[in-house]
């Protein structure tokens, strides 16, 4: 699944002619090096050229759609758009955290909602609903000062594995995305995860696995209070939920946390979490662009639908950027 | 109150050579240009040398207290520290926009708790209390898209005077913070407002007033909820609170829109309000600096002390920096 660099700088010279040809000499493009392809992960075609073609526009100087480089916001979904999602990352942290409290406490098997979880009871957790779910994360989650539970998610990073793939977390990032992220930075866009992930979970590797540092991460969020622990004054992670950032709460926690529409906005298709995000840009004043990932490669990733479609309804009304894994990216992971 | 530019020119040259010899060839401050003073608006001295030795301690690579650029997190509240709070603007704005309403319906005027407004019963808000105070937050700073809002703050600002100095509200700053947020910016310091006062309504002008970009702005905010209103999805304020950033939630929203402590926290002294932050600041692992701004100088601004004197006492219990507004800055406003 990976290539060496010396294989992909070989690939990309050889791509660089073919992309000066096909869209470089067309576009006015800003890329860090414009003579280089900035997507070389991404198959040329339509698509491709959208997304290049819409950055050329909002940072050409003199350009009718010309948007200013403070005004250059863009948002990212993480889950399913920026990495993988089967199995969610986040939910594999919470069963390592499981299995810690199991070997302290081995009744915890035999108590629900904690049984459901470690059996993998789908039914039990979807008949529950919330209030199961919220009980997983608030054992798992909280009762440690901020501190120590990021000290916890770096010690699941350094060793999970993404058994479905078999390769380690830190690889199962999207290469054509990583490409994405560093082309937008090359033309001064602001760069931020959007995420119904938790914000703390994602913090701790944000800056390493996309260049995203933590304060350009939005997500899902437990109530926290300052309180003296041992002399110290701490940030204690009750277990109460204070936003689950999905679907219109996206838009919300996007202003609080920006002010700004974003200029791009990306997800996925899956649960429809991404629509009121993508909604929300495309009602910004002047250009925008919205894309959605739709996982259609059973063979390099997965495949899967929405139950509903909503996801694709809404790109095909509204005009969105659908990418097909399987004829867009030329490559999956890094 | 206002020095002509040329006459501020003549005073930082002659200014620069007392400097060079009392401060800038003993430190090895990063400065955006060595040779002059970053801090003319400041009187030398004890605090001043404090401040000026923090700040190259630990952007000083080798110094044991250096600390990462990623890491120079500064916050600073707004009210009382970047610029007046006798009275606090978003007050006047609030009495500007009950005004517009009271011209579209007199009768509002005699009703509670808008008539204590009207009429400056401050007896029957404080004993009405939050509930009162919300309920005129409310009228006059929801009911509208997140966009007219800004627009409403936007022409208020356009017209604003602040009387008491017979000033327009944009020169109602404090001319050494002014200089000491360049002074961290130069230092490749990031900095924060972090204020009880609205985030939307201080986002409309932060980036002008303090070179501070929006989605650096954090502060107390209503609910908002997605709505499509004529077509268009737009963000409606309504009118419930969603935090009041003061006291100990500082912390809270600190960590939520940056998830890092600050490395250096200012606020002032009137209502305790910043003593959360303050603690949170120094709870950091590793060096890091507390200042609190002492009101005491009633020629040039205004002098006003703490009921039961909670932030001095906590400035002397912990070593934070206090400044003396009479002997500490030179001049005041810009």
């Amino acid at each position: 699944m990976r290539k060496s660099i010396i294989t992909k700088n070989v690939i990309n010279r050889t791509m660089s002619a073919v992309v000066v040809l096909s869209i470089g000499l067309v576009l006015n493009v800003q890329a860090a090096d414009q003579s280089s392809d900035p997507l070389p992960s991404w198959n040329n075609g339509a698509l491709k050229m959208k997304i290049v073609q819409f950055v050329s526009s909002v940072t050409t100087k003199g350009s009718s759609d010309f948007v200013p480089s403070e005004q250059r916001i863009a948002t990212f979904d993480q889950d399913g758009t920026l990495w993988s999602e089967q199995p969610v990352v986040q939910g594999m942290f919470l069963m390592y955290k499981l299995e810690l409290m199991a070997a302290e406490d081995p009744s915890i098997r035999a108590k629900q909602p904690f049984k459901a979880a470690f059996e993998h009871d789908k039914a039990y957790l979807k008949s529950e609903g919330m209030p199961a779910i919220l009980e997983l994360f608030s054992a798992t989650h909280s009762g440690m000062s901020q501190e120590q539970f990021e000290a916890e998610v770096e010690a699941f990073f350094a060793k999970a594995k993404y058994h479905k793939l078999d390769i380690p977390i830190g690889q199962v990032v999207y290469q054509p995305m990583i490409e994405l992220l560093d082309f937008l930075r090359a033309n001064n866009f602001k760069t931020y995860i959007c995420s119904g992930g938790g914000i703390d979970f994602m913090r701790v590797l944000s800056d390493r696995l996309y260049g995203i540092p933590p304060e350009q991460v939005i997500g899902s969020s437990m109530k926290k209070a300052l309180q003296l622990v041992d002399g110290k004054w701490v940030l204690l992670r009750t277990g109460e939920l204070d936003s689950f950032n999905d679907k219109e709460v996206k838009p919300v926690n996007i202003d609080i946390h920006i002010g700004k529409r974003p200029l791009l906005a990306m997800g996925n298709v899956r649960s429809s979490g991404d629509i009121g995000m993508l909604r929300y840009s495309q009602g910004r004043k002047g250009p925008s662009l919205q894309i959605l990932v739709n996982h259609d490669d059973e063979k390099r990733e997965f495949a899967y639908a929405e139950d509903d479609n909503a996801s694709l309804s809404a790109a095909k009304e509204n005009g969105w950027l659908v990418v097909s894994i399987k004829n867009d990216w030329k490559t999956v992971f890094k």
